[in-house]
């Protein structure tokens, strides 16, 4: 009899257990009568909420013993004080001078940072904006792969209230706050730079037919070169840097050979200046007699290369530590101070070498 | 009256509600005579742990009304399919390399990679480490900093059954399985070459006077020296590479200012060797002539740099593939092939260019 009871107790127990457990933020809504999003704010102990109202609240959730998803909810209440920052690579120098630029703020704000690396992979960049998702970080700096067109993984975060800000590499589809250089002009002035030191027929390698920097980067270049009323011909060529070393090698071997008449070229990112260079000093092309070279970079070892690098160098560091502290703005909600819209250009700086000097001077 | 009896059944649920969810795994395990560990495991729905055995505890845990801590299950049943690389730097172009390597085998797991950077720093290093732990990554990589001696932080992470795996830089006083180079042999033969090409007062530039690598690279270099007989004198020098590269270029000049009969030098990490270079170009210090320079380094522009310089190049890629294939075969518990003893030496390759070339033969 004790035992018919004290079973009787348990199954209303577990009855009602498993009834409490279906007890929603749905649930205390409609039965309080105010909105969810009230409902969800007066849980989570939000200074938008009076105290009136999250009274009312939490005594109705307590009285319909409401269990909330642990989960979510630990992960919501608490910041997780981590920002990720996805980029496509880290043997290109400005990347590693950006992530310090970024460091720099984050420390100052005891924030964790967590780096993931998309290849120039539109798919891995896709994974890695789902792996950012459900409060894992309080906000992503991006700098997008080659690859990337589609603009639905960036959505997809922008609806979870997760700030995003662009750095250097940006998307035109996509409207979010961005620190970037001045690209444009930029590629004007290394054309005008080759053409000022006697090249007549200077091309533009760059990795990427979409990428916004390479575009701006060319288009600059390109609109320079008309002015000039140079005869028509490919004044670019895409190289594609997703593949590995020997695979860029090849193809700038390629360009090179079939292509003897070309005197200049305007690298759009470090690696494809190196691989010339050591395409140049395996056949023993001299620069910059035979070939000049200009190339966006903040390599390190420019002064000291075999000749010296021209490069255009971008203010890597800053525009980290600029993206971040616009992150960090939205972070906090200064929602007054960056709108969508917000774009920061700090100009890149031509910084001259032996690489396109003109020894018939 | 009806009131009453709701009450009373009310403030059962509520109490037997409170005692409900103070039912532990520990309780389970003194309830059913099993071990935490193998109730725990019964839980997760281990394939260590016999049918029947679970039988039992589940069948407890349910008459118990047991609730795991859902976001501590939550984490632990779906494995985060995250691995963590924690390492000093990216701007080295080793890591960037080591990097890769370990990409090539995360992807393939499809797993998802998390850099974090320590900077050289102990406290972000432990910080980070800690950032790790509760579920958020499945495993480490770690190549620690320069300043790491303590292991504390990953006796705790040991401790939640992280598995963490070294490469690179080890720790002498924490035994995990390590996948490194051969650097005692390595700094033998950085020595034999500049003794062998005309140097007459070789020394070590190096970065830490803790760290694994630099010590066993040292301890080959002044070994081979002793058996030499070389006067008494500093052979070795620490340059602080935690504070940016104005700091470094000062330091580097301070020493070779000081030191003008330093006529050959091992540089323990590629960017002593390039601030010794941009020292050396701005004072008008020829390489090899006045001063030879052997580096330990991947850097990619090695063989196009003025002159081009002679390195000890490590396998950057494969020792990074290697320690992730080991970290991998630790997550899924093949026990049997990698022990915490577990080391594995992939040889360096010295490649000899100009800056060490003896002008004098």
């Amino acid at each position: 009899m004790k035992n018919g009871i004290l079973n009787y107790i348990i199954t209303l127990i577990r009855t009602s257990d498993i009834r409490m457990s279906k007890i929603t933020i749905k649930t205390l809504a409609e039965q309080s009568g105010f909105s969810i999003a009230t409902v969800s704010k007066a849980l989570k102990d939000s200074y938008e909420i009076s105290a009136e109202t999250k009274k009312k609240v939490l005594d109705l959730a307590e009285r319909l013993n409401y269990i909330p998803n642990p989960y979510a909810s630990s992960l919501r209440k608490q910041k997780s004080k981590t920002i990720a920052v996805i980029l496509p690579e880290v043997s290109d120098n400005f990347f590693s001078l950006a992530i310090n630029g970024i460091q720099t703020v984050a420390s100052a704000k005891n924030y964790h940072v967590l780096i993931y690396l998309s290849h120039e992979s539109f798919e891995i960049e896709k994974e890695t904006l789902s792996h950012c998702s459900s409060g894992r970080v309080d906000g992503v700096l991006i700098s997008v792969s080659n690859e990337t067109k589609d603009t639905s993984h960036l959505e997809k975060l922008k609806k979870e209230n997760i700030p995003i800000v662009f750095f250097d590499r940006d998307l035109e589809n996509f409207l979010a706050p961005k620190v970037i250089t001045n690209d444009y002009e930029c590629g004007e002035s290394a054309a005008r730079h080759l053409i000022a030191n006697g090249c007549k027929n200077p091309v533009f390698l760059s990795t990427s037919e979409t990428l916004s920097i390479c575009k701006k980067r060319y288009a600059g270049f390109i609109s320079f070169l008309a002015q000039k009323g140079l005869p028509e011909r490919e004044r670019i060529y895409i190289v594609n840097n997703n593949s590995g070393s020997e695979y860029i090698a090849s193809q700038i071997q390629d360009i090179l050979e079939q292509n003897p008449d070309i005197d200049g070229i305007v690298a759009s990112v470090e690696k494809l200046a190196i691989h010339t260079y050591l395409f140049c000093l395996n056949r023993k092309i001299h620069i910059p007699e035979n070939l000049k070279i200009i190339a966006f970079s903040t390599l390190e070892t420019a002064s000291i290369l075999n000749p010296s690098l021209t490069t255009i160098s971008q203010p890597a560091f800053d525009i980290g530590k600029n993206a971040a502290e616009v992150l960090f703005s939205m972070i906090e909600k200064k929602k007054h101070i960056v709108r969508d819209e917000f774009t920061l250009v700090l100009p890149s700086l031509l910084i001259e070498r032996s690489s396109t000097q003109n020894k018939m001077e």
